[in-house]
């Protein structure tokens, strides 16, 4: 399959409401380019506006393991289908879940048609999140988030275990990423592609660091 | 000050997506005939679409103590502002948050200029979240949620012990409400208004159930 | 292997503080008489009295993913061991946790040489409790417990499907549970024993209702 | 009222088991010594066993707000009570909780008899807490935990800000507290004694710390 680059808008300023819909745009053009796929997850308030604005995907940055009903506060599943969402990330390193939660949000996401992304911090969770069958897991070793030392490089044995480990289910990595050089190795390590934010959402100019990102794909 | 009626669509079927938004409409029309003020509580996904469409206050059913950063899945404060959020509730009977939470999610909204109701369970949580200086406290016995029987009328003592435990802070009242007449006593025993979701939500007519509860404002 | 039989004291006042004694030195006369292993899950606090008095294993309720550090009121793995514990429960439906705590939480407890039961809620679940490679898997269907109607008989699929997910790792099975057969049924369709609670702490004889689940073995 | 010592043994390697009753042997024997009041606070396991060896109040570093029942992993203010503790340490730093469960907590432990410890990170929460008419409440700023700054010195006035806030509950202060100046400084400033862990636990020598705690007392 072709590769993925996910751009996680977290809650960054330069990632909230209309910088979110320009960054989104910025996406959408870079993708259309190359020829490329890029998933924006911005903040769920701001997902019914990016949707109809950009034609990429865009995914939820959380769901809730819940049903239509009385579930105040909480994300449906149903609801970010509804807004146009295509996917969502489940138990982000910001947003830990209980493994029955876990369970619960990939099989409403799934029920919704949502892709789930599942994210994982080591081989052991990998495995564990991958015999769920989300459609992804995404590793991210949380000793390298913010380390600017992409895990690609720093752990390649972490990457290549997740992906042995996975057993099948489809692995993205995160953390440290943020150039052409690093999705390239990240796929050479058996991943269908790359998690990341800050990488994009606080470069100089998130445009070039996107052209960059799918420069050997 | 005018008395509130707050409707939290809750993630029901029929308060979720162009529900939330045609339910909302009804919402403004009942508000605008009535000179009565209503309040529309969607899912957060939801907010955006329906302050588009309608000029009738919208609050969040929740916010995060949070600022820009790296939040992946919170829900920023800042973001539901610039969506056109007016208020949020906070720690909701569905959603409950810790005390150092709740004070830090309350100063993230007034922050952000949203008007902050935090959800309380008795008269000693009424006084404590009311010692944080939010807007409103909202009182929801939790043995009444669901009753059908109204805390105005099933239990008016733990009404008026709120009121008089906020020390000025304003006070709503819920459990139980979906008449006029409970509007009504609720107003008498000393509060702003009501909060209510399923007494409206869930109504064979949420239009009729609406005018209802303005009937002796 | 020998069956087990694990009887969780939960908080129940008739296996609290000296009732906890009093019972686990029940459930130790059984095993001697029976040649059964009978192992008790009390309250934290309970444990080292517990450990002085009776040479069956003592397992603890939950246990933290923590090293020696600055986690008050956080359960250590350490400190439970040197009170004499030998194994403990993990993610008991009572006390989820998430899936890198788990994760960290049957690490801590092998790294102190603790035997592991991690509880689940279904078959994905154990397939992925399973794959952390604790020394037990427990599962639960939570519509069952407190049913009255032991999970064996009544849902004898999950219970192989969850033998069959957890790939080699050790299995047992709780949730209605209380009878001789039930733990005969229970080791036919492949468990290598039984997790209870109400079944022996509230029955009107403890003594006689632990006799009758070792009947069989 | 006389100056409270209180000794948070966290879960540090010092401070556990059979270290664990040395130094609340210690604690005991400086106590003793000087006529003041120093309170123990182990690991929960630990307990059971220090309250055995010494006459000095032995608190639980954690209670949850619930009663005799289904609450595995769970800590009951009853079990706690008959294993010897005379009170506990409610909502710490490093555990916190919601509002409405520090509400119940503290009428768990108070149903009891046991002395209830609210800890508060601002002067905010101490006000909200207080208003739960816990017997004291603890304020401890975050950024000067283990900084080696007391906050009777660092920030006075949010010492002082917390007495008048706490409205009549007793006040005690944390965080970076490891000498007797600090301790006379905090009683001065209005409290009624300090909380603290590593200036005792981690000291070369814990009984010269602790017989420096009391000095000016």
């Amino acid at each position: 399959m072709k590769t993925l680059i996910v751009v996680n808008f977290k809650t960054y300023a330069e990632s909230t409401g209309t910088n979110a819909v320009q960054l989104a745009t910025i996406a959408e053009k870079v993708a259309t380019d190359a020829g490329a796929i890029i998933i924006v997850v911005p903040q769920i308030v701001d997902v019914f506006q990016i949707t109809r604005r950009v034609s990429i995907p865009v995914y939820a940055q959380h769901v809730d393991g819940i049903s239509f009903g009385g579930n105040t506060g909480h994300i449906l599943a149903e609801a970010l289908a509804e807004a146009g969402a295509q996917g969502t990330l489940i138990n982000h390193s910001e947003r830990r879940l209980g493994l029955a939660e876990i369970d619960a949000a990939n099989q409403a996401a799934q029920r919704a048609n949502l892709t789930t992304i599942i994210c994982t911090n080591n081989i052991a969770t990998t495995k564990a999140a991958a015999s769920l069958c989300p459609d992804f897991v995404a590793i991210e070793p949380p000793e390298l988030i913010g380390s600017g030392i992409p895990v690609s490089k720093a752990n390649p044995d972490v990457v290549t275990g997740a992906v042995n480990a996975a057993a099948g289910v489809k692995v993205l990595c995160g953390a440290g990423i943020s150039k052409g050089k690093d999705v390239k190795v990240a796929v050479e390590l058996g991943t269908d592609g790359v998690l990341l934010a800050s990488g994009v959402t606080k470069a100089d100019n998130p445009e070039a660091a996107l052209r960059g990102l799918v420069e050997f794909i």
